[in-house]
């Protein structure tokens, strides 16, 4: 057997081992005994152990230099670049650091809740200045020439950098906070009232999940706290909630892991199991799962379709037709939080994150000012003043489990998103008309070709770039929103 | 770190392992989407080859002779002697063996399914001659002078051998054979008649699970085909399956698996994932599940506080009162099925099936008169010629995965509930007042205290022996079924 193959057959089993520790994750969110907890953490413990032994087992380095490369076709060439990758990683992190890592961020997330229960920011500072100072240690062992924040950026977007998103996020900016002030002068549309069944929902959520093209037959919907997608290949699940006074919740929530799903399901078969059968990125993720909630289901058409069976489900809710339904469900109105967003304010939430990160990770900004520094920027950008930490830099979990460099894939998602949007329309002429009618099989064959079959084979920003012939950048998405929400508010 | 120390540190990883791969059965019998069964065989191989090599590890071997056994405790050697005994069975079977073994027993499922909806044996034996084949290789590797039956027989029973358990059950068949025809000559009970609610059986199977002290912070029911337990320690899961015209099926199935499942939550949580963490072994497991089923489950006393509940869900059934009720759960008719037999037929069909996979393995039997000798058997024990192969020897699928040695642990399991049962109720005066209203938790806190709790602290038989105060025989079992079912069929 060659070195190729005897790699490939390796990480073939790694791969397998790295779906069961995600099922494990699965399992924990939706069915687990509450009293599992603790021997859950040394199941789990026990699975990071062999898979980081699998990732800096030496015979791996021998592989790679044995191998040779230009004998390989594209797709081989792609395998190698996400093995070594993952390898290097493994190997430049010390043990001693990773494990501490481990131990500090699980233990940080449990002080991070009760702090955010206390509205207390002070009590969890001296912890994320504990996270803090190891990712920056991780950033050091790992940045090889890049500035620590590229080294961590680089786990959820390969081949990014912050200098160039940077850039980016400083073009939309002031076009959001513009559209943002335009809205807000304008009258507010209808809510909906009464009481949505929980049964009926989830019956809601499983038949737009087909509509979406989620094949059930390698999947399934079940409740959790958080929504989120679960898995690779053919076993791939989301969760999603329900809320008896808002069906909005669930429905986008479901759309929108649908989103990530399908990408996943739709990767070629013939990557299962290996480095290339996942998403490229977060940021490729992001752009599937916004674009199936949003682009699509947030658009006139679908909110059309929407309308009727909503109304065969629930009867009358309050809002007397689809016109008022589509202005609804597009509601912008400003608030603290980042997942109760519409699509004008969410990334200005993002874009505070960023730069607040950046300046942590860089050591220009001390953990002990980032409230301040938070409720500074969150004044500017959305005309608000934080009224306490829930609502302001303790509500999302994110950097107390260490996630420093994720932040960014967000709003990436929805700029990738907007640039394949554009395409997308060109390329299925009849989208509105199949879309009225909950049809959504044109455009999701059209992602599933361009985007979601690839998997890992490209790197992010050339897979953006070839399904859509330009660089990505953050125009399309701009002229999306002034667009939408111009003729929704009449601006 | 002490050799010990450093030994148990290692096994408790491979424990925290070996509860992942537990996990991932469960997962595939109940929430697994059906689309996933390839790629699931993948991750369920993956996890094998792990533990394999964890059991293998050279280090073990190592560790275990530098350790110095008279320093240790009863439990610290009690451990040593699982982790000595797991070491030595990896090590002595050859990896191409045990490959060989995976791989066909995997294959030979399916088939063997197929032949039973085709009542073919003959398309089957070919087969199970390969199964049984591999399964006396392995017994030659394992058996150290042993026969390779007792060297099968080892892996579910620890310490028994096939010539005791032969004369216990030689002694066991004549008394059953001889009850059943008594039986047999007299009046049937009542059947149950009506349709009986899915979500009331499941709610009712919660409500027994609950009265017979699991612990659903620790646990969980679901549906599934087969009912079953699975996980250790903090993670106990249970299955049981509804029958809208019997709703015995759900109700007993679910107390059966109940006792395995509660004996799994009582052991000493000093045993968490280390080698005694679990049952002594597969008869001391099916001593408790039977003992809540049937000594306890199926007695006048708790029986009439079933009818009352069941008259309260359902209505009525047919069946006019608890006396009637006593008689309809224990009635006793003779049939072709070892899973749907009474606690008189039960035993019969297990020692047909043990004395003949005995004869397969040490050859004296051929696979291809398999199916003469079973119906032979059939014929003189239970009076009845076999009307297909699905009703005989296809009925189970247990040889076809290579469980030989493992059908005995049932009838031992009945054996050692017998004995259980006998000191029980010297232990428990007021039994019967308390199984009355429902109330089992004086008799599940004895087995809990002299059973349950010690895990694999003890070789079974001397477990059995220390609780009950005398060597395990069938006498009790026999007492027993002759008190019951002569009082009931007024023999």
């Amino acid at each position: 057997m060659s070195a190729f193959a005897e790699l490939m057959e390796f990480q073939r089993e790694t791969e397998a081992l790295a779906q069961v520790a995600g099922r494990l994750g699965w399992d924990q969110e939706t069915v687990m005994p509450r009293g599992a907890a603790a021997q859950r953490a040394e199941e789990m413990g026990a699975m990071e152990s062999v898979l980081h032994a699998r990732r800096v087992d030496p015979r791996v380095r021998d592989w790679l230099a044995a191998i040779d490369e230009a004998a390989l076709d594209d797709a081989g060439r792609a395998q190698l670049r996400l093995i070594r990758r993952s390898h290097r990683r493994s190997t430049l992190v010390p043990a001693r650091l990773a494990a501490e890592l481990a131990r500090v961020t699980s233990a940080a997330q449990g002080k991070w809740a009760e702090a955010r229960a206390a509205d207390d920011f002070a009590a969890f500072a001296p912890v994320l200045a504990e996270v803090v100072r190891l990712r920056q240690e991780e950033a050091s062992a790992l940045a090889q020439g890049r500035t620590l924040y590229d080294a961590l950026l680089d786990d959820y977007e390969p081949g990014a950098d912050a200098a160039r998103i940077g850039a980016m996020f400083d073009a939309l900016r002031p076009g959001l906070v513009d559209l943002r002030a335009r809205i807000l002068g304008r009258p507010a549309p209808d809510p909906v009232c009464g009481s949505f069944g929980e049964a009926e929902q989830m019956a809601l959520s499983a038949e737009l999940a087909q509509s979406f093209g989620y094949d059930f037959t390698r999947g399934r919907i079940d409740k959790a706290v958080h929504p989120f997608s679960s898995g690779s290949g053919s076993d791939v699940r989301i969760t999603t909630r329900t809320s008896t006074g808002d069906p909005f919740n669930s429905i986008y929530s479901t759309i929108h892991e649908v989103g990530h799903a399908c990408y996943e399901q739709a990767i070629d078969a013939a990557y299962l199991l290996t480095p290339l059968g996942q998403g490229a990125s977060m940021g490729v993720h992001e752009s599937q799962s916004r674009i199936y909630e949003n682009q699509l289901g947030r658009s006139r058409a679908f909110t059309g379709y929407l309308y009727g069976r909503m109304r065969e489900m629930f009867g009358d809710f309050g809002v007397p037709d689809a016109e008022a339904f589509y202005r609804t469900v597009n509601r912008v109105h400003s608030g603290f939080i980042r997942t109760e967003a519409d699509e004008v304010h969410y990334n200005l939430h993002v874009m505070l994150r960023f730069d607040l990160e950046r300046a942590l990770i860089s050591g220009d900004l001390a953990v002990g000012d980032l409230e301040a520094a938070w409720n500074d920027r969150f004044a500017a950008d959305f005309g608000m003043s934080v009224d306490r930490a829930s609502n302001g830099c303790l509500q999302d979990v994110h950097w107390s489990v260490g996630l420093f460099g994720y932040f960014p894939t967000y709003t990436l998602g929805n700029v990738y998103a907007g640039c394949l949007f554009e395409t997308l329309q060109d390329a299925v002429p009849g989208l509105d008309d199949d879309l009225a009618r909950g049809d959504t099989s044109a455009a999701t064959a059209w992602l599933g070709a361009h985007v979601q079959r690839h998997g890992g084979l490209m790197q992010p920003r050339d897979l953006i770039t070839k399904a859509t012939g330009a660089l990505p950048t953050e125009a399309p998405l701009l002229r999306y929103l002034e667009r939408k929400f111009g003729d929704l508010y009449d601006l």
